[in-house]
């Protein structure tokens, strides 16, 4: 059970969770993802807003959300439709986003969900409700690969090759040093991943499989892995590559990468078990504040 | 140019080289593959066995070996073809593999390849002509996945989940401490890959991409990846896992594998560029001589 505490004001300050969902999470069946992010929300009547901006068919989205949280008994549900920055610049839609207890952010292209909302109101308040107020925001698919500071480009595979860089993007800085790849196992993004990671050695890679999520507690610097695959971080902090290239060979040589694999049910850190000594840097990154909006 | 001296004598020591190859290696273009592992014997006129025992259609493997090795100028060629235990205890096919500068060995099951083979004459043979003589000897697919100690019992997909164990079966024994894993890429077998080496945490998992092989040379201590993709070494010897059931979650938790990627063109030890202090003890243990037949 979660706990169910009463409307709080409007500005209190809560735990904290970022639920970064891998995509095609269950809408159906037993919605174990969206499940926990309701729960996250710790309030018996939470009131969600889900925030379509990322495709051009934000109706259709927020129809299959609007049901599936119906369906877990959420009374208060919301839309929040941006086709402009006009939209995302309108104080009131900042302010609905102010007074949910639950964001949910859809999916469909993280390009384009940064071109409406990047550097608008409602991206200030997107960080103000994650950085102060401590609310609960999940971002799926798309959406999901828009929550770290650098975010991949778009969707497109692609084979580990140096000198070929895949585009980064700037995404809404609620996480930092990390790189998020979504339906990860699905469409066998590891090779994609690696490559990113070997021109960019600072971030953390970090692939997710549908039908899950990786949910992070900011205030109790936990981490829990929700749904039905697995969560793959990608560390090459310590590895040595021709990114840079060499004479010697054309394709991309990485020469100890580590590799964690954390299934659904795991759990570290804050009220579950304790953090492995090998992850507690990583969890440390992933539990940090965002890089403030400048 | 591959250096070319005059007819040896039979029992003549050589280099030793075992090349590797995770299956549908190119034999009507290119044949990079096939063209390393003609030169790697290191005779003008080499003779090239290929044993065809992992296919109850030997015959069609033949035929295309014998084409390929062809038109790669292979003179002499001849197919040692295998259907019960009975022709692998013929003295005299055991003869013919000793006479051979190179040996490849065809795919297709390694199970039916073991069961044709495994503690035969013809067995015994390939141990003399890598351990002693140090011949060249190349298996591709289920050939390749063959050569190890330890091998996957068949080629079935299949995503990580402790207490599922994946089968191992015993292999040709002529390399130890590894467990290969071909059509690496292309059949998506990472996850299959990590969960043997979960189970099996003193394998070391080497998945060889198609068109694509590893290159042991024995005596120099080298390593060089050829063909098409990459070579994905999966070092779990630090790893810590959750292989033997917990209370906490069921599936596979891997924290602190080490990854690491070789590309084709990648080349290590030997006369090539030095071995990187993270792949040295992986180096030792590729190149160390095999298991011998007790």
């Amino acid at each position: 059970m979660a706990p169910t505490p009463q409307s709080p004001g409007a500005g209190e300050r809560r735990a904290g969770h970022l639920v970064i969902i891998g995509g095609n999470e269950d809408r159906d069946n037993d919605k174990q993802v969206l499940r926990r992010f309701v729960e996250l929300t710790a309030r018996a009547d939470p009131k969600i807003v889900v925030l379509c901006a990322a495709g051009a068919t934000g109706d259709t989205a927020w129809k299959v959300y609007d049901q599936a949280f119906a369906d877990l008994g959420v009374q208060q549900r919301l839309a929040l439709e941006m086709a402009s920055r006009e939209d995302a610049n309108d104080p009131k839609a900042a302010d609905r986003l102010l007074t949910a207890d639950g964001i949910f952010i859809a999916g469909d292209d993280q390009k384009r969900l940064l071109a409406v909302i990047g550097g608008t109101l409602v991206h200030q308040a997107l960080h103000k409700a994650c950085d102060e107020l401590g609310r609960c925001i999940a971002g799926t698919s798309a959406g999901a690969a828009a929550l770290s500071q650098h975010m991949m480009h778009d969707g497109g595979a692609g084979a580990p090759a140096p000198g070929t860089a895949l585009s980064l993007a700037a995404g809404l800085g609620l996480l930092q040093r990390v790189l998020i790849d979504q339906h990860f196992s699905e469409r066998q993004r590891l090779g994609r991943l690696l490559s990113v990671v070997a021109q960019n050695p600072t971030l953390i890679g970090v692939g997710i499989d549908e039908d899950t999520a990786l949910v992070i507690e900011r205030s109790g610097g936990g981490l829990e892995v929700v749904g039905d695959g697995a969560v793959t971080l990608i560390d090459g902090r310590q590895m040595s590559s021709n990114f840079l290239p060499g004479p010697e060979h054309e394709a991309l040589e990485l020469v100890d990468v580590k590799l964690h694999l954390l299934p659904a049910g795991a759990r570290y850190g804050s009220a579950a078990k304790a953090v492995p000594p090998a992850l507690q840097d990583i969890v440390s990154i992933l539990t940090s504040r965002g890089s403030p909006l400048s």
